[in-house]
């Protein structure tokens, strides 16, 4: 929390990305309604967010296309039905996970695409990978970010060893990525100021990605825009795989630009989020997500639990214990 | 974050007290039934927590005895028949509000009690009054903590000028309150220095009691205690009033003194948490909770629309707003 230290100022260069599509859809297996993704689009518009990421770009002969919304494919034209020519301020974001996205074929010149900014999805052992899918992003005229996930469990010299290597791609944003929810905030500063070498080394920016098993999902968030991180993700009541990620509705009440407006924020979630809770879709904050958290694990064995409908905590701590 | 700055070591100082009676007392009137307040107390004990607040010694003068349950009184005989002589390491809080107590006869000796720890609550308008229960209880042989409450929302200097009038009586330890749950930890940060400073002169702990209107009570009590702040409070699963109070499951899980255990509070969760959720109590984050914490207002509307089973949080966002 050193740099907004005021809290009163701002800092012009934080820019929010709303990621509700793309990691809401890993609880709903991507079957948004085109009402509300229009809806959506319309309120990240009126609340002043920067980016909204739309979904996935999944290679078609990886995952069955009858199985998943399209938003896990995101095929432009889909985009297209939803933004138009998207004249607005408001830019479209999709993620392509190393290894899981045809990119060659599937990410089309950004002279003929809605998108403006695509996010690779990578690990630490698929960095070259991932800096190809990075050129290829590039070169075809695109903003580009790289997440690097599940840092949490990784050794901080491969980790630096990673950065190295991002920085001498033509990448413009390097995420640090909470994947398991297990970071507090004093060891979020650490990272930063790992990222930050290499941020400053090669001129790049960095952003957040946070997950709410230790319910701090916020609090990681606003610790790094604090310590210099400028780009952070949001999703509308935290909606996201498990425990779910920031919530939009915090981060926009504490970001102090006057750019930003909470209140669209607030009617979305009463008009559109509580429904689907209604419809029995289930993340956020729960026992079985702390534990995986503290264990640092993935949250993949809470993620069952939950499906599963059990209750049954001690059972389940014990059990992930025992596979640790 | 500055001072258990690796994480990995713990300070013994370091004191849990468990507020989940008193704090969740607020939700249910005090009703609960004595096989919860047993479990609890010998969860307690299995947890390594170090004291265990019973609840209120409100004065039946002013308040119904026919209307609370027992927990909002703590009659010495009721607290007795849960712990009897308490041989055991757990140590017996209770709260003493400022003008809401009948100190002088409610509170007995120490040496007639199973009492061991005051807590005395107050304003910043009634400190006289809370030096004045201060000194009775210490004469009486216990140990004295003090609550400021409701800071967020007063003058740096008067709330100097209390410290430095607490200090000069026999208080043991002194609370931060973030009893609108609208700190960010920055701003818990920047409290702590000041109440640091009376502390080192004064030679007092530092304690603080937070709430998650903005799921930051963890995160504020992790902040808290890198600073140096000693006694956290947290309560089982959040249990308290409003969107509830750090929970002793995340802070269990943060602290490494080997002598703490989060294993029993999850099989307290599990049992007796998951029950009174079943029953209908309600606490907890929800929007109208961030919505008051974020305004710096008392938590009191959105108790009621909490209460009332509203789920239009835009039009209550534009309620107290205009009450602002």
């Amino acid at each position: 929390m050193k740099e907004v230290s005021k809290l009163l100022d701002y800092r012009p260069g934080v820019t929010v990305l709303d990621a509700t599509l793309r990691d809401g859809g890993l609880v709903n297996d991507f079957y948004f309604t085109d009402e509300f993704v229009k809806a959506l689009y319309r309120t990240n518009i009126r609340a002043g967010v920067d980016y909204m990421e739309f979904g996935y770009k999944a290679s078609k002969e990886m995952f069955d296309a009858n199985k998943f919304g399209k938003w896990k494919f995101c095929n432009d034209d889909d985009i297209r039905a939803i933004v138009g020519d998207n004249d607005t301020d408001l830019k479209i974001a999709v993620m392509a996970d190393v290894g899981r996205c045809d990119y060659k074929q599937d990410i089309l010149n950004r002279s003929d695409s809605p998108i403006d900014l695509i996010r690779v999805a990578t690990y630490l052992s698929t960095i070259p990978g991932a800096a190809e899918m990075i050129e290829d992003a590039k070169r075809k005229g695109y903003e580009v970010s790289c997440n690097i996930m599940a840092i949490s469990n990784s050794q901080e010299s491969d980790l630096k060893a990673a950065l190295d290597m991002l920085g001498r791609t033509p990448v413009d944003v390097l995420y640090i990525v909470d994947s398991f929810g297990s970071l507090y905030p004093e060891q979020i500063a650490r990272i930063v100021d790992i990222y930050m070498e290499f941020a400053e080394k090669y001129n790049k920016k960095l952003g957040i990605h946070a997950h709410n098993n230790q319910q701090l999902a916020f609090a990681n968030t606003i610790e790094a825009v604090g310590d210099g991180v400028d780009w952070l993700d949001a999703t509308y009541a935290s909606l996201g795989r498990g425990a779910g990620n920031c919530a939009m509705e915090l981060l926009l009440g504490f970001l102090k630009n006057p750019k930003y407006n909470v209140y669209p924020v607030i009617q979305f979630v009463e008009e559109h989020i509580n429904k689907l809770k209604d419809e029995g879709v289930v993340w956020g904050y729960d026992l079985q997500y702390l534990m995986t958290g503290l264990l640092n694990q993935h949250p993949r064995t809470a993620i069952q639990f939950t499906k599963d409908k059990r209750r049954d905590y001690s059972e389940f701590y014990r059990e992930i214990v025992a596979q640790d």
